[in-house]
This record gives structure tokens, sequence and C-alpha cells, in this order.
């Protein structure tokens, strides 16, 4: 029995995924990935545009230059939606309609906090060991004149939505034993050897910082 | 020389990536992605939710359940924002601030345009091809029912831009001989063996479709 309103689509849809209010799945699915697609509103239309984040407890900062169109617009502090997308595996159902694919995904609402020039070193320090953990002890420390010239914002973590697919397979009963075959493809991704940029970085040895994230990400 | 209004970051983001105002280099991002996020606004504040595309010539389409409140607003053609990052590579510079990532990217403006009725069946059979290229012709047809209850869009190509990183590093000559590594980690992503749900579909050769997917995302 489905609930008044809704279809058969948006049921077999409950059975495909769940939301999670697990603050931990929403923190692994922050700290796992790397690109955020951040939503403002200008002009009473839409722009999307992908962002490097950072987490820091309950906050994510977003950065860039000042003479970005999009940060002097965040500095603001507008309305933002920001979309973080894991993508796992297809789903490859018996019926094209019930094929798709299984995901993590958090969605996050809330306004942009311009953060203060006093907190903005220790700001880009989490974007940095973001990307690459322990990366900001290795590199050569940032310039007033760079913290000068990036604007970086933060977004509370206070509403966020968070869906996870489940490995259901919902073909219905009526499509099975027909001869249509059903399953997953896993899709996989990682990251491959360190490429020295230079004569200089060849003659260094891979920083350490570097050599973790690949063999965490060669598994 | 730099323009004026222009800063040191915008001047060295410029040397990072390039615009492209090729078709083929749009359209090889489209084809060879599967996640889009899609932005629209809804009472004045932005909403970016992934969801899965496919091209068709100069067009992209989007679908979901009729039930589904973003479906809903699509239907009334809106103005969208529809984001797709292909990622590469982590640039790992002498400082973080010249440090970022490596990727493809296309952003597309425009009105979302209902899908009549007449044309969903063809529009839905570009979706799943876009997925995997030949499913459609294996997977159990359509019924009546499932295509009444999914809404589709189109949004035309028309106000797409293009950016593509490229493979400079832009270390300023001052962080040069200072002993600090500079260099890519390029990411991978792939797709492993087929799992199949159930039991009759252990019983069944995987599809050639999926078997040409997972050929060509092994490499």
């Amino acid at each position: 029995m489905t609930k008044p309103g809704s279809t058969e689509r948006t049921t077999l849809k409950r059975l495909s995924y769940k939301s999670s209010e697990s603050t931990a799945d929403l923190h692994s699915i922050l700290d796992e990935n790397l690109v955020a697609h951040v939503g403002v509103v200008i002009d009473g239309a839409p722009l999307v545009i992908p962002m490097a984040y950072g987490r820091s407890d309950a906050l994510i900062y977003l950065h860039g230059s000042s003479g970005s169109r999009l940060m002097r617009h965040l500095e603001q502090e507008p309305e933002v939606c920001v979309s973080i997308t894991e993508l796992h595996a297809l789903k490859v159902a018996r019926s094209n309609f019930n094929s798709g694919m299984h995901y993590r995904a958090v969605v996050i609402f809330g306004k942009a906090k311009l953060v203060p020039n006093e907190e903005k070193q220790r700001a880009l320090d989490v974007l940095s060991d973001a990307m690459i953990p322990g990366r900001v002890s290795e590199a050569r420390p940032s310039t007033k004149k760079e913290l000068a010239s990036t604007l970086i914002v933060s977004l509370a973590l206070d509403e966020a939505s968070v869906k996870i697919s489940v490995n259901e397979i919902d073909d219905p009963e009526g499509d099975m034993n027909l001869g249509y075959w059903s399953g997953t493809v896993p899709l996989t991704s990682g990251a491959s050897q360190a490429i020295p940029a230079d004569e200089e970085s060849h003659s260094l040895p891979v920083p350490e910082s570097v050599k973790r994230f690949i063999a965490k990400h060669s598994k």
C-alpha cells in the first residue's frame, strides 16, 4: 500500500536509497571527496560552479580569487546550496526504468559566511589539507599578498541531507524469469604515481603527504 | 602587464586553464561523464541536485519521477544551470596557493523544456544509452505506466562554457630552487567486473553492452 499521492516510481525510489541522519555518514562523504557543486542565485538565475572545499568540524570552507565573480557574490553571504556526490556503481536492472546509479550524496543548504581576515590562514590550511592531508606543513607558506587576494566563505552543516543508495535490486516480480539480466557494475576511482613537474622536483623525494595519498587511493 | 582590475591570482588562473569554444570538447565531456549537478531557483533559493543525463545532438535530457519535487519544478520550464565536472589530477604546487585540480568542466545555462509525450520514449532511450551504450535494445521494454510516471525535460546546449585545465605548473619564479616539490597526482576512474543480482542473472551471460562498458573502462 502506498501513501496517498505517491506513485509506483516514488515507491520504488524509496526502496533504492535511504536518507541518513548520521553525522558520521555526512562527515565521511564530505571528507572522502574533492569537488563540491556550489549553487547560488545571481540576478534571479541559478549558477552552479565546481569548487574545492574543506571540512572543519561542523562547517565547510569554500575559497577563490577575490577577483572572481562567484567569490564576490559569495562574500555578500547569499543563500547557497552545495551538492557533493560520490558515485559507486551502475545499477543495471532488467528494465531501464529500474536502472540507475549507486551513490552517496550530500546536499547542504545555508547562508555563506565571509571568513574574517584573522581566520583566513587557518581556513586555507583546512582547505589544503582537505585535498591532501598533511600537505600544509610541507608546502611553501602563504604570503600576505596571497592571503589578501583570496576570499573564503564558510557554510554551516546545520541543514544537510544525506542520501545513500542501498544495494537492493528493485526489479518487480513481473520482470523475473523472462531472461533479462540484472546486476551492478562497480565504478572505481584511484590515484596513480606522482609526476614531478620539473627538474628540481625530479631531484627531490615525492612529499610524504603525496605518497600517503597515493597509497591510500591505490588500494 | 595585466588588465586593469585583474589581480595576480586571476592572472595565474588564466594560465592554469583554457576556455574552449570547441563543440568536440563540449560533446566529449558530456558523453564521457555520468552525473550532472542541476541547479534551479525555488522560492528564491538555490537547489542543486545530482542527476543522470543523456546528450542527443545539441541538447541534453534530464528525467525523473513525476512525483518528485524537482521534476515538478523542471516541468514548469524554469531557468536551469547544469554543471558537469571531470576530475583528472591533483595539481600539487610548491605553494598551496598555486595548488588545485586538473579537470574538464562544462556549465550549461538555459531554460528547461518539457519533452512531449510522443517524444518521451526516444528521450528515455537516449538517457539509458548515455549510461551504457547499447543497453536499450537488451533491456525489458518500457511500459505505458512507466512512461506516464516519468517526466523528461531537455536543455539546449546553446549557452555552454567549457573549461579545460592545462598541465602548466604555475609556480612563480621566486618559488624555484628552494627545495619545494611540485607535480601532479593523476586521478583514475574505471569499472570492475559486473555483479549479477540474483540466481537468474547468475545463470545468464553478462549483457554485451555491460561487457563493452567494462572493457572500455578497464583500460
